[in-house]
């Protein structure tokens, strides 16, 4: 795909890559095998690269997580635009793992990573912007983040 | 293997299929990249596409958990058949990642999740029935299910 | 990379190879598929094979869980070997996914996931060490392990 038309949807759509906030985690955000691209997990950022905190279940409710995964969404692309120049190379996503920081009575998780997936259609197209996904609860996570994504694309 | 093997063995073995729940995630159950096979996280559903719902170490014992797996497995199987119109694709298990609705104390989640490698093995045997795993405690899972399992596997 | 380096790095970092607890999940520790390892989830061992347990945020600060991530580091080099004879097939980590028993308002797991990448660093370089990673906090792991990491590598 030109290198710029995902760039101009995002612009279409309103959304701003985050500035990604800086980390201890000693990892590449970024790693190309042959035709994949494996992405690190991103945590959930405002556009200025401030954390989006707290438990779906006790402090945000559907709707607040589903723009916090949305914001993984961006802060993925984010990475992948430092790591290759532009958007241009991703072909389709292959996996999303999307972590939820939840209650343990929580149970709308796949509701939460729909903000990230509907982003992820909404560039790449209903066959290609939609991969396998499992949208799970845990624990408790980095800096108590509301949501984390990684991702395997595949990249032309 | 020819098509209709596996679901012998599965008619053998007394199990049925079930139906898979609808679900409200934005997201492909199967996905073919080369010769591997991504399968989306899948809950744990009775025959008739009901949850089996509730957490280790509260709810549920070990062998309820190991039931709750192998239902997992089969939702797989269920998935994979939509997806190839039959089984007689899958040459072997690479990779699964076993996630248990556990209580913080919860310990055995390796013999909850075999009751999903269990099956595997029964159906491609002990070398290509068994690939690599992590059987771990989610904080929570969607709808409250007791069990969700994801998996990459080998094909033909 | 000559089989006997890295254990010759081993060696000058102080490092002995974990015995391994058996364990009574139905899985492989290893599968190769084509040029990449899959390394099933390793849990934090002592040299003698006896667990490290307890929680983050509870039961063990950073520093402690940091070795326990170091030891799921050696406990998948220990499986590597069993593996291959040596440890000499490696050419760099693509990904792994480190996970962290937790409190639900543990914050730090990035920290804890570093003692095994911090090991991969210095065995493979700045480069080859360091893959993709998610660093996240589970609600239980199997034996109350405090630390357990799953990985993919790439191999010669």
């Amino acid at each position: 795909m030109p290198a710029n038309v995902i760039e101009e949807k995002l612009q279409q759509l309103g959304y701003t890559l985050p500035v990604l906030p800086t980390s201890k985690g000693i990892y590449k955000r970024c790693l190309v095998d042959g035709h994949h691209l494996y992405v690190s997990g991103h945590v959930s950022v405002n556009t200025d690269g401030s954390l989006i905190t707290g438990k779906l279940g006790k402090e945000l409710n559907e709707e607040q997580g589903a723009i916090a995964a949305r914001q993984c969404g961006l802060a993925i692309l984010s990475s992948i635009k430092d790591h290759f120049g532009n958007l241009g190379k991703i072909k389709r996503v292959i996996k999303l793992l999307g972590m939820v920081n939840a209650t343990p009575d929580y149970e709308k998780h796949p509701l939460v990573i729909n903000g990230c997936s509907e982003l992820f259609v909404a560039l790449w197209g209903e066959h290609n912007g939609k991969g396998v996904r499992s949208a799970v609860g845990m624990g408790s996570l980095p800096g108590n983040v509301a949501v984390e994504i990684e991702a395997i694309f595949e990249i032309e």
